[in-house]
């Protein structure tokens, strides 16, 4: 494994969440966890008391929230110093360092945990990514996540998912519309669904209609569907799909991929494939701080 | 594995997180998920049109969150109904059905993907929690989790760990002192250590000190320490120590606990293990919605 | 003028803003005009005065906002009651009653200036786009709003603009993406920066390129923009455009559009027109409430 | 037209809304627009490239908002840079550049739209303020402002109408009391109504009767009113009521007053004259930004 | 002492804070009493065990909050019960019970302490005031309250004022205008501070000037104050004050006023005397729950 | 009197609350004093004017809150400068400066009244708590505080009792739990209570017994109770339970303690007395600010 984003050039950072948009997620997260106060941190270490710190990766993978666990460490202190040593993305080996920490003691001990928290499960995320990634790297087709987050961490699993090298699907149900089996049923039909549909949403928004047989295919691509799901296809079932397609919409195909099937659904010739696991069972990536006295 | 929490008696039901406390967390996780709105449901669906659906667990394991879906369901739509079929905490088999809804049928799809967003998570912690608690049913130690939780979520994914038959440790830096090693180095020692926090904390909050050493454990006892955690120590280290304390402080062991070496820990008479990846690791049970349009 | 949205059928309602979503706005909004409490309703009527009024229509237009009113009540007094006579979306003609009220005198006068400054401005807003959407209705082109709204309102306007018989456009930065001059001069023009910008979003997110010249619509398409605005083009250019870019792309016209330019432009085939002034300069339309006592 | 504050002297700036009141508006302005992100700027340029711009007016009018353009920038980024060339209140002609802009690039197109909309809105308010206060800047008559303002943004509208020359009426429903029809006739009539409210408010408030005849009129200064409200009259029986009253209470004109009217009832002698239009029907004035790449 | 409002008559109610405007309150104290939820009730206690209880008066005095607890036990849950055998304002005998609670004995005993704490603090602010008016009931002088608040209760201890049988001062630094020594000193004199001040200002606003001297009283008087503050003067040098001001503006003696020199304050003749005390050092009213299991 | 803390070493603070964690409640209590803005400062007083100030004690008495006004100057105006002349805890005598200000006069009188209300009330309870503590400073016993607090300063005036030199009792419902007569009543004993809690509650948390006579004594030390509280009991009876638990659970004195009784208590060797009235009946300390043009 290399670097994350090779292909990314340098005018390029990945598009990290703004952090105006994730402040307010963050102190609700301080505040989780501080409780009323850190009696240990307080009740034990005086106030002008000095802590130097490193976090390191203990188990090699993709790094992502060098940025967030910089940002956490400020809300509490504006005088504290993370210096990052590597950037969000890459991929860092077992038991090197990638942010210094200096500032008040307190500090120090108070943001640990929640800085620590999001970085594991962030790094996490991205490190399973980049494995799904690399299993088809030859293949033009492209992984990308869910809306199976985390409540609440959209933004950040979001962006940690771009980290590992994979792409997203839409945010929320009002980035995109999708028109599902139940959608479908209640409305009377994929022509009849499609109809209604384009006729209310902005002339921005994509529909992307789910499939489950080639006739269905068929009949969104006369609807006039961009984009189409093929839900829980078998790849024998999915490259007749691509085949009767044959360009005139960008297929996704979806439902309990995993590192052993993806690279099957890949070889069909789908544009995207679309990996819940991505989001919902990464686990976290071993990392930890070493705090020094002074 | 049977009902999970069979020695609760008939006054409990475990002390799930209050409505009102939760509730706050519920509506931003829906604000994140609606964006500003639901294109496919409002657009491709009349709104009198009546929905029904059934949340089925489709991989057997300890299920979590039906008061919560049902709190989901109820801040979008007050006249919408749910049925739960079991209670949180049990163990349900795969393929069978545990929350009934009916009402709207724009309500059911805009609260589907959130409620079992939440469902999966805190079931797949319950689940696995309850490996852990299996492993060692016959021994007196007791599971505990750890901070170590994902940010925003402690209360809900602490509340899993409950209902996968652990108990919780601190859940937040006011709720409990614990002097771990920075403290102890920062504050020169742990008897001076103690001696400060103890003047410093409301009087009904417990101090734990961390150990890594039978020497330090010995200090700790003699400042007085109610409650001591065993850092990364070995089995043999671990028993030292519990034969040592004989009693007068209790003993928790921590540092990266599998269910591979859980059982030989507890086999030293330590009185609790904390394992952190009962909630930072452990993968969603897989849970889904099925919708039948009337 | 008629009914304002005739072809929506009668599966549909328009896809108003969720009473969720809107309701911390409400919220603020009530507690900008109450300050800290209403003197005068309260020291002057006792509070069990019931009190019934009428929501009226001063001059013809299109009624936006009896969901929004009858919520605004709801909020300060779940026991008030509103009765809607009339639709949102519909013609009104001066002087007929849409909303009759009935409930504690107090809450009837305190929630009346929030309810009639809402619907005033999105009627106001509705009324106007109508103007705009009748002036072409014979042709295929479409109206379409833009992001010049009222900070804090755009859900609310935006739904006006539907209600007029409108189009939106993108609601908000992440909706969709659109290359401007300064983006496409900052990127080192448009094939550059939709080659940059196409690996980076979702991939159900539209990227539209603003476009002024001929040459730079057929570089647009040859970079796969599959939405052009063509900015304050001639309608001579215009139909140039049109014709070169022959169904390869959407185009959508934009610039100073006015009721007096909105047909020529349109009669040049271009898909979408997009005029900032229906959010941004709608005059209110008057409407009133009157109240009698019992 | 010239500066628009010319007799407030040296020391005075007309009192603009603090900053800290307004920024959880603004922040929530912001994150309105900015969705999940700004994929256009984020994705299309550098993190690291400067921007440029200027703020230009492209219709004379009064300006207001110069310090909201600075606040919203510096939200998002603190260092950014925005220096004003000319102040809140002056009348600027058409074509000159009022507020220069250079920091991130990102930043300058990510607060552009958000910025703008306010100055438009708030300018224009302020320019049509200003159209009606000389139009009768030779008379003692004090144009005033109501209640009429868009929902959450009344402290910013009430300053741009100051910024246009004229005086504000109460902000809210506690900052002053009014008793309207509907209130003496629920409490029997002006001299009861009158009487109960007085014990009721604060010794600091000001109490209001809105009266439609002179009779109303001599019972309100009778019960101690000291400032009445004529609703809907004609100007000759304004005049009646000013000669009347004769300086014993202070009379305002209230009731659809246009830029054609206003003048005749300024005549009467009436000390203030309210317009509603001033906030709910004031055309935006064309503001827009020119980016330069550097 | 007898029922705390006599003379306000069947229809009124004294105003209570609207329980829309308090509810933000309510919540976050319930939040900071419940910490992440109360082990004790939920553990110990079943989830439909039912309690029934009383709260009790155990002194003698003023009651004030009780539709306060009322909405205290409906946000937890609104199915709990509460019945009021009295009203707000009312004097009550050491002893009597003042309202019955009836529902769920977790909610109960969650709601208790808040509840009490609101009950206690306000019923000893009211019962504190009350003894100020009784000491002044004869004389025509009116006790008012200042700003020197508890922080984050103003609306709720200014109601407990007037249930007391007193009025209310300014609610806040928007409500009116207050030129004191510093603004006086800073702007050059009252009359140059009066002119700038009236021209700012909304015109409904009140602006009282505090002065030290007689002199000052008629630079303020002849400036157009209709308000004057007369700042910690003898009963002599107000007396004077009053005959010389005679009715051309309303007075306010302030500073340090106790119910010891209260009434020879009174016995000047002077309109209002405004107490501090009256919310900064009232003690608590004793008041307690009594609960009965059923 | 002296310091308020010479045992707590160069190293303590007294665990201030977290400037991060006050903010929020800060940004209200301003938002509560300042309505829609001050028209007294900025009417009158020149954007650009200096101003400064001291804050006097003109009591003397233990100060509480010099980091707090700090905090609140700085929330207006970054710019503004506070320095302290004392720390936080100290005895200050009547008449002396503690805290010097200078910047911007409007912000100096913005937050002038916000500051002293925090500090006169805080300083308050520190000074009173002081003369409980010295009223038993040779005796072991500890006093502490209840949650009898100001709803929604628990923090705030929690540290205030820390700064008298007092103890605190647990912060919140989920901070420590507490067996009392309703619960014990309801769960059908002490032993069966305590048997219950015990498996549910976390592992660090205290639990507490609540016992209104030696059998109850008795019954909790059995039940493994390590602190118990003795209700209302006389010395005499306090003292006998201290004799018969002889050391095996610690002891709290509860219920209606002055300081006339709290010597008497004391001497009978229980460990702690919790004294509600430290927070709920504190009368303010009396200290101003003193303004000076220039």
């Amino acid at each position: 494994m290399a670097d994350a984003h090779p292909t990314q050039g340098a005018a390029h950072d990945g598009c990290p969440p703004h952090p105006f948009l994730i402040e307010p997620l963050l102190r609700r997260c301080l505040e989780e966890d501080l409780g009323h106060g850190d009696w240990s941190a307080c009740g034990a270490i005086a106030p002008d008391q000095i802590g130097k710190g490193r976090i390191v990766v203990k188990e090699t993978g993709v790094v992502v929230g060098l940025g967030i666990a910089t940002q956490i460490f400020a809300l509490l202190d504006p005088a504290f110093r993370c210096t990052a040593a590597v950037e969000d993305g890459m991929v860092i080996e077992a038991g090197l360092p990638i942010l210094s920490l200096e500032g008040s003691a307190r500090t120090l001990l108070m943001g640990e945990r929640l800085a620590l928290n999001f970085m594991q499960r962030l790094s996490g995320i991205a490190t399973l990514t980049r494995r799904y990634v690399e299993a088809i790297a030859d293949l033009p087709a492209a992984v990308v996540d869910t809306r199976k987050t985390t409540p609440g961490l959209r933004l950040l699993e979001k962006y940690a998912v771009r980290m590992g090298g994979s792409r997203n699907h839409r945010f929320n149900l009002s980035d995109a519309a999708m028109l599902k089996d139940n959608h479908i049923a209640l409305a009377g039909g994929i022509t009849a669904a499609m109809a209604r549909l384009k006729a209310q949403v902005p002339i921005t928004t994509c529909i992307e209609v789910e499939c489950e047989s080639l006739a269905m295919v068929q009949e969104a691509v006369s609807a006039g569907a961009g984009l189409i799901m093929l839900d829980n296809m078998t790849p024998e079932a999915i490259r007749e799909a691509v085949e009767w397609v044959a360009g005139r919409a960008r297929l996704e195909a979806s439902g309990g991929v995993t590192l052993e099937t993806v690279r099957a659904i890949a070889e069909t010739g789908v544009d995207y494939i679309s990996v819940g696991r991505l989001t919902h069972s990464a686990p976290a990536l071993d990392i930890s701080l070493d705090v020094s006295g002074d």
